[in-house]
């Protein structure tokens, strides 16, 4: 290649205007370098992921509600801008505290743990928490899944369930809005919280054990994966986004069809480093076959407190629509109604 | 206070010795700063943990086991230098794999993940696995699982009996030693792995599903917190973590006795400035009380396949013995047999 | 404290709205957590620094310019939402390579370095440029100084002379309008970049000298540190942090009041934990007087070419006039003009 | 490329043995993954450097003197396992200030910095300091130089004066050990120190004011640079790596012949997707000529006060002796003596 090969369109500098919409800054911010350019191209990912046919996971990792991030996943939700989501169990918990009208609070990463504990507020970095209010939500789940059928379930459904008791709360939430649209809700550890916690605890108390056929959680998500072309996001990493990359690895094994996922975008401040699967490039998952060889993707290396609110700002400012959404029950079985 | 209550201990410059002793290394890095003081403090805290008589678990998240980390993990096993190990699922397909006989390679993250896809090579980094032998690893473990008892699994008994399964291999490994030894061994996020995606296999095959009792995986390893003082060590974040420090938070709920953590170890690149679980302090950790307030504790910031290696290796020098050692067996309850 | 004193103020979830401008969007962030609050703090601490009477330091390093960021700086000097800069001598050396009329170009980090080396094509992590056109960048600051006079120049008044000599293009630029505004600029480092890479061509191929008085450099800063209560903004770490936090001390010692720095901002990636001064917490300059104890101060984890645009832009909104501001005259001594 | 090509050499897991030495630990984490296998690969490219008739370059950035590594840098400037050093200003004022006598003291990062300022105590990250001390230190270095000849000081030759000042102190340090042994030192940002500080004081409370000439650095180091081949390691990054970096560029500008720093190593914490010059790869530099295309390279990403004593120790027990060094003699101008 020669110079002029790579040398074609130059870095535009960032001028700075009164009354700007953040779509306008973020396109702008694509012809600057580094993360501000990351930050304007996973805003173009996602939005070419909404006007191609693409069914897309979200997988939502980090103390994300808590931080005041629940109602954009809502958004998310209600606008059908994303179609599965995968969720860490405390993003939900969380997201039922706040559904039922309890808080975090603005704290501070300084004060006195000691203190803290003596008062029972539990924190989490800058945010505080009432452990009083924690216990009195784990109750409430306690006693709703008390009168739930007996049986196996998926999370999915199990999810599903949950949301559906909270559609009587005036407040808008991940749950209850996926409840109300039926959009599928996955969290491969859900023992791993404070739903594990309060299960626990009506297990011990009253004898009632809520059993999760984890399998079934697997399969179902393969299954979606083959539906249509897929697009994933990422929120952090962890357990959802291994959850949703191993979908391509485990549909081909059960019989379904997969090619890799064709749009990827993963926000984080983890590095690919130390190894490890939720720092790991969408490269090294192309190796894999997770990734379609002509996927677009991006790893934008951002906390996604700043970052989630300004892309789906600048994504409700497109107003975007659709062509195709796939509507679903969410029976048992997950089933598809129509498009 | 006043100047010389601050200025007590001068940091000791480190010299250069010719055939130190990787203890006498760390003990001298004790004198130094930042992450080096961490570093040597860390193998202080692991001693205290192991002098007393202290519960140990260790939690154990990212591709560790690829990186040629197991062995390091069986040895904790095998001298009950831990008690207690929960892990992803990925750690433990991978330790099947190598105890099996099978390998990961020496890679680069340099290749074209094209071609290694073209190849059907795996990358981790900077680590290459065969696609296919993988493949037959997974088929191995749905073969063993067809033929198990039909009954809901704790994850910990399922992970014993795939245990006991590789007693025949001649190679040592984790799931290997810890049947052998009786330690438990927890993974909240089973379907979460190549473990799950060959329990998904053998239920779309055969029709025969593995079912699991998370719950009773969250009540099991909050009665082991409650046996006596705890100390918790952890590589990396991730579910490992949270599931180990919410037994502080569970046990009361149930009718456990507990009071926090007593020793906390976390070798991690995670940063508690985003919020998450995984990098938050231990500090934040105890406005939950999830680790005692006079706990001795440590989070060292270091890629864990560098200080893991030195910290084992310096605990070998020292050849502690641990006093009373909790012997368990692992039927579908956990049995305390003595100490 | 009781639970009550902790738990005052509710995180109030982001609401995703269509058409918010960029500045109320930062507001909003300020009742989220972790960094987007952090970042909304950062609009605050700036805003103050602007409503109050105060002298205003900017320190730049990393790429900025490369990366698009060059009319950021302008602007904030022509509107005087800074006093004073001290830079690292990359950035204005890619300031006069741009304002001269050359270009950076869009690249990435994923193409082949040895192709690039072939096409004498230079890389900045994403971010490309041709050789050719820096030797031609090099060579015009050597012809400039060439003509210079001799004498020993503190390297504000050098960066004066060169930006007046940037007056006659038309390209806005940093030097441009630092010249026109007659605000100092200070590069403690100018031999560590292309501007001393052109000296020394100077030098070895015509014999002329160009020698610094860095000591003049350290003593005027810290004279301007003590015209009246000042607040420091760092882009980065580096020298130019370093440089302008020494004023607090350096100031006493030659006869100068100051009392610490009121406001204090730096946008950065480093993180304490290594130990080094680009990392380091405000809290912790506040043990060495650098930082006044009363001061309002944040840390924000953020790529600056993404937490820049978007404060500055907001800034702009919001139209801020401040009501005294110094004039300087740039001679061989800074002397004040007027408020 | 074939899967038998990727998949040659498998990962040796760790093997925790007694009365290991830690050349051997290095050496087995060879075989292990991440960044264990990069710290023993730093280890094989320092040998190496050692081994070939190379010239090598240290660039030393952080705190690293206050934090204990003082004599490691003093031991390789004796066993002249480097050439040539180039610094920030504080670690070189650390330097003289234990080299006299003086210390930093074992602190913490968690006490309060009110507390310290009332004290005059002088935090950096976990490691504490007296201000009367450093005051103290300050005004010796300005006493020194007070009397050192009228003229125009390169930073190699002022730092050669100040180490021979030393000479006559009984504790080994970095400048004394390289006034003894002749080894040339840089500092690209003296004043911007506690250094320059210093001078400040000396230059407003006498009159007599210190120049440098820092445009004989730039040429002096491009000079070195084209003595023999060339392998840089780079202790964080900051002007000390730059500086170094820009040999190769500066060096044909000026008619020196060079081809690019044959071995490269750093160790940081830095990450290359912030675009700055202290993260950026050796690849990056690559394109830039700075470093060479076939060059042996590492980048290892550790705390350097891990890292280091790790590395320093396993070269000292391997006892290798360079069959050239470069003796120079260190007057106005530098002088190579014999090889």
């Amino acid at each position: 290649m020669k110079k002029e090969d790579f040398l074609k369109y130059p870095v535009v500098p960032f001028e700075i205007k009164e009354d700007r919409k953040i779509s306008e800054i973020l396109e702008a911010l694509g012809k600057c370098s580094f993360q501000a350019r990351n930050l304007s191209l996973a805003l173009r990912v996602w939005e070419k992921m909404l006007r191609e046919d693409t069914f897309i996971f979200l997988g939502l990792a980090g103390a994300m509600v808590p931080a005041g991030m629940r109602k954009i996943i809502a958004y998310l939700i209600k606008e059908r801008y994303i179609d599965c989501l995968v969720s860490t169990g405390a993003n939900l918990f969380h997201d039922i505290h706040e559904t039922i009208g309890r808080y975090h609070y603005l704290g501070s990463e300084e004060v006195s743990d000691i203190h803290l504990r003596a008062a029972r507020v539990d924190r989490i970095y800058d945010t505080f928490a009432s452990e009083e209010e924690f216990i009195a939500t784990d109750n409430l789940i306690a006693q709703w899944a008390e009168r739930f059928p007996k049986k196996v379930w998926t999370t999915r459904e199990f999810l599903y369930r949950i949301g559906k008791k909270l559609l009587k709360y005036k407040n808008d939430g991940i749950l209850k809005s996926a409840a109300a649209e039926e959009v599928p809700i996955y969290c491969p550890a859900i023992g791993d919280s404070s739903i594990g916690i309060a299960l626990a605890e009506l297990y011990k108390k009253k004898g009632i054990k809520i059993e999760f056929d984890l399998i079934r959680d697997v399969t179902e998500t393969a299954y979606l994966a083959s539906l249509k072309k897929t697009g994933v996001i990422y929120i952090g990493g962890g357990t959802p986004k291994n959850f949703i990359q191993q979908t391509e690895v485990t549909a081909p094994y059960i019989g379904y069809k997969v090619s890799g996922h064709k749009y990827a975008l993963q926000i984080t401040e983890d590095k690919p480093f130390w190894g490890g699967l939720s720092g790991c490039t969408f490269k090294e998952a192309q190796s894999w076959g997770k990734i379609a060889l002509d996927a677009d993707m991006v790893m934008l290396y951002c906390d996604a407190t700043i970052a989630l609110p300004l892309i789906v700002s600048a994504l409700a400012e497109k107003k975007i629509k659709r062509k195709k959404i796939i509507r679903f029950s969410l029976g048992e079985e997950i089933t598809v109604l129509q498009e």
